[in-house]
């Protein structure tokens, strides 16, 4: 099939066997890339009673259609396994260029199974692919790793490589993706998921052309867009992800003093965007092939963090090691992000969780004895980069926040689970539901938890449209009216561009088209798809994902918003309004065809061909 | 001090050691009586580790100021203990002689502690206490352990005595109260802490005179109101509770079908209080000094329950063992009623919790194997009958459902916690939150979990006014706005009816005034309080009911309204509306003087003299 290789290599680490195993055409149609792929071979292969971080948990990487070819910001791919963070479907999606690698070394992707009894890494070339010893970088960060690995192979390889939170094991401990730039896949603990199999990396360099059913059209037909796309992203491609710093403190999105705070516009001013841009920020760097050049690279010359020179924080890192922190230190968060890149943790979750260590220090919960001395108060840059190394390392109070803020509360007791800001056991990026009421339902609603990715709701309340979906215009802020239809469309929507696999900046700005999405999947392919039909998948692939969690446990009582995002910001400056969950998701499970508790009826399985799946 | 006796009976069990203590005249200010006092000295002497069912829980029955008087409605008690149930604060008020008997031989209350080797009953008589051996009564419903009582003690004592459930610690085992009719203290499992204390009963019979600060003037004052108060409830005194089935239903109020249903106005028909009437009622019946008799006899001469002569259920009884269960047929409700006596089972818990063992039983999580092949199906009034004995003895389900519908949805899993419809692990009474916000937040926050008498408010919402309070007009419904200080103000209330103590039914009409009620307290004790005054001390014992409850635990994430109440029903007939609980909540704490996670603060608490107090 056209845009694919059509095989995967499989990977036994318990016995050290390799396979590749190949792709239908069937299969490739119902679930065409990245996520939907990942989904069914990780619901095919584990049970309700699978550990995370057990041998028989299954971890699939995969690309999609589009990785490999001139589409902007598609050099990305998709992360499944069952998360240690939350115990239900964990995943994360990456850019860098690591899928491509893979891609042009003959695979669509990676599954991995059993554990290794020593530390080793997966070499994949050109077709050729082997397990290496990894004992020599074993405890030793995902830079250093990655530099030594791309001696012993090549040095133009990208290395899927943990450091030494995937290692420990900590819960969302990530996989930085390390070819030119940095990218990580971030979330639900996937480096955890390496770590507890022994698996230090994955590495892959790939010469090998990908042929397309019509490279002309498709070339032609992205040439022709490229202008449009960096014109559309000017602003995005100058701040990068951090220009929206001011604009969503101004707004009541971003995220203050673990969720407690509302208006902190002198903190926000000096973290922004456009503070890094005038200060620190030495170049904007990209994806393999990216047009719009989001990536972030700062240095660091004065103060206790003179010497930095890496890659600079996302809006989300700024939120929650920022906002959430109320540290007001850009340097210091810089720090701290660099540091997350090193360890491998993902920086929503590491900061979320330093946020309510720093709540629960605030109202006794930890004491200085707990923290050996560290005051782990509002607003204190020190403690906060502190606290990622314990974090990584598992020492002292670490070891707690490490947890996530679910299990930490749970360990400390008291109210703690009252502060605990979480769905599903992960911690929302930093966009706030009660300013949002398109992400209330999308954090209630995403199968990894308290996700804004998932529907990227937000910029179409803002002002985004997608008219192919009937979108024409955006959902109006705090309506019910409209919302569970609203949300569902994008949701399913993008679960499609997470199979495709199409970065959400792509839609920044609207230069691309789902029109255009759905041409390139045909020039790609040969077939002749339209929309309904692409979009359908989407809509499978969102459910397949419910059935996973569903044959879990998880119903309409995890659905949940916590008891912060139900509380009033304090400060009347910030119209912000409380989102009717409740209602919220009767209107979403009866659009979407679920049952009261939340579970796909069999007449919605059926229709998406999905009957085989049991909750 | 007028009113009092100014001392109680302090039982250990476990050394069968009785003295008799004081109640200083400040601590009767202070606590007034009923919940007050009894709220006061659990809290002082009960732990966060205290076992409910081990010889450390404390069980205080007292009575209050009205106690004894001619005052219609008041001869009641209060019972208070750490609940089996609930595992916090567990309350039950109820009906009948037994206060008055204890005031008339000399005594505010009761207090039980540890825990007796062998089966004994408390015999309390003009002054004279004793412990004797209730052996042979031991494995006897309440019933005839009463006729027992009474031979062994005085034909015109009453007998507080629990049947086989409480025996067998069936967590939601009630105190069947039995003189002339029997009234039971139902809730949160009183019954079950007297069984694990090896306490069968508590037998009062007295006869000294009390005396009040202006007799005269109070009975005068009663005398010139009873008129009123007998005219305003007629009626009630037709119909009993269960004259309400009817329009409940109509309004969308009653329960029906584990709370799933909407409309069922066929199967209403059959169970309602007017049917009762007009088919097997013989007689109504009252409570000592009582002008409103609204206890129903009921006798059934032909059907598979011919022969039944007993009390007839309460409009909560048909709820749940009605509407709940879909059961339609009222002689079966009868029989299940009057097992619930004889056992001692709390009747809403009890149709609660078949109702939620119908539903697993739907839903294939109990099997025709579990019920040892009984068809607990909907509607099934055999079964239903059948599941009383098999909960009381704790045999087969009836073990599980035992447990209440909280535990027992854990103990199934699955997705039974979608349908265990619970607040803090009570099942609620048979008004739908749904229709009546107000009771949407009062279940929300009651101490004992989802009770709609702690507030009393949808015959608020339905009318009457306390303008004493500022409450001149009913909430409108589904209204926000002022919802949160009418229910506290409400709460207020009816902590201080609880107090002193005053039946709900002496409001039916507005017969009584508050300004009577404050009256009458003056009258009685020869203070001069205003109402303002008097209304804070039930605020004062609201406010120390919730700082018990936050000792074990309790917050805003305890404070929930169940998935199901958070569902529309399905008849779009019903015009019911979902309660915004986040919305209730918050401004709910603010107009409370509690923290964001519904703690009282330290002004508060301050404010009511309770500074002792820590959460």
């Amino acid at each position: 099939m056209f845009g694919y290789r059509g095989k995967y290599i499989r990977v036994d680490l318990s016995t050290s066997q390799i396979e590749i195993e190949s792709l239908s055409d069937e299969f490739l149609r119902k679930y065409i890339g990245g996520v939907g792929i990942g989904a069914k071979i990780v619901y095919d292969e584990t049970t309700p009673e699978t550990d995370p971080l057990g041998p028989e948990n299954v971890l699939a990487a995969f690309t999609g259609p589009y990785t490999g070819t001139r589409i902007p910001s598609s050099s990305r791919n998709h992360v499944v396994a069952l998360s240690p963070q939350t115990g239900i479907f964990g995943e994360a999606n990456v850019g860098g260029s690591w899928g491509v690698q893979l891609k042009r070394s003959g695979f669509d992707g990676v599954v991995i199974t059993g554990k290794s009894a020593t530390p080793v890494y997966l070499w994949i070339s050109d077709e050729k692919v082997e397990l290496r010893d990894a004992s020599p970088v074993w405890g030793q960060d995902a830079y250093d790793s990655a530099e030594w690995l791309k001696g012993e192979t090549d040095k133009r390889a990208t290395a899927a490589v943990i450091g030494q939170a995937g290692e420990n094991q900590v819960r969302y401990a990530s996989i930085p993706h390390i070819g030119k730039i940095v990218r990580s896949a971030g979330r639900t603990g996937m480096g955890a998921v390496m770590g507890s199999k022994n698996l230090k990396a994955m590495v892959a360099y790939g010469t090998m052309p990908l042929s397309f059913a019509d490279e002309d059209a498709l070339n032609e037909s992205v040439k022709n867009l490229v202008p449009h796309v960096r014109d559309a992203t000017d602003d995005f491609r100058r701040y990068g992800t951090a220009g929206g710093v001011e604009k969503y403190e101004y707004m009541g999105n971003f995220p203050v003093k673990n969720w407690q705070g509302s208006r902190w516009k002198e903190g926000a001013e000096k973290i922004s965007g456009v503070r890094m841009h005038d200060t620190i920020l030495t170049k904007n760097k990209s994806c393999r092939g990216c047009v719009i050049s989001c990536v972030r690279h700062v240095k660091i010359d004065e103060g206790p963090y003179a010497g930095l020179d890496a890659e600079g924080p996302e809006y989300e890192t700024i939120g929650t090691m920022g906002g959430e922190c109320l540290v007001d230190d850009l340097d210091a968060i810089c720090m701290a992000n660099d540091l997350c890149n090193r360890y491998g943790l993902d920086t929503i979750s590491t900061g979320a969780s330093i946020a309510f260590g720093m709540e629960a220090y605030d109202k006794g919960l930890i004491t200085i004895e707990d923290t050996d001395g560290l005051e782990l108060v509002w607003g204190n840059a020190e403690a906060m980069v502190e606290m990622v190394h314990r974090i990584a390392k598992g020492e002292n109070i670490g070891k707690l926040l490490g947890l996530g803020t679910k299990k930490a509360a749970e360990e400390l007791g008291g109210n703690a689970i009252e502060f605990s800001v979480q769905v599903k056991g992960l911690e929302p990026s930093a966009h706030d539901p009660r300013r949002f009421w398109t992400q209330a339902l999308s954090y209630a609603t995403a199968a990894r938890g308290a996700c804004h990715n998932r529907s990227w709701a937000h910029p179409y309340e803002l002002g985004l449209s997608l008219p192919e979906m009937g979108l024409d215009k955006p959902q109006k802020s705090y309506e019910l009216e409209g919302l569970a239809e609203y949300v569902s469309k994008l949701q399913n929507f993008q679960t499609l561009n997470d199979t495709l696999i199409l970065c959400r900046f792509a839609q920044v700005g609207g230069a691309i088209s789902l029109a255009n999405t759905v041409e390139w999947y045909n020039m790609i392919t040969g077939f002749d798809l339209s929309v309904e039909e692409l979009v359908a998948v989407g809509e499978r692939i969102f459910n397949l994902k419910r059935m996973f969690n569903a044959r879990l446990g998880i119903s309409r009582k995890d659905d949940f918003l916590p008891p912060r995002f139900m509380t009033h910001n304090r400060d009347k400056e910030l119209k912000t309004q409380l989102p009717p969950i409740g209602q919220m998701l009767n209107e979403f499970y009866a659009y979407r065809g679920w049952d009261e508790i939340g579970i796909p009826t069999k007449e919605k399985l059926a229709e998406l061909e999905l009957s085989e799946l049991n909750a």
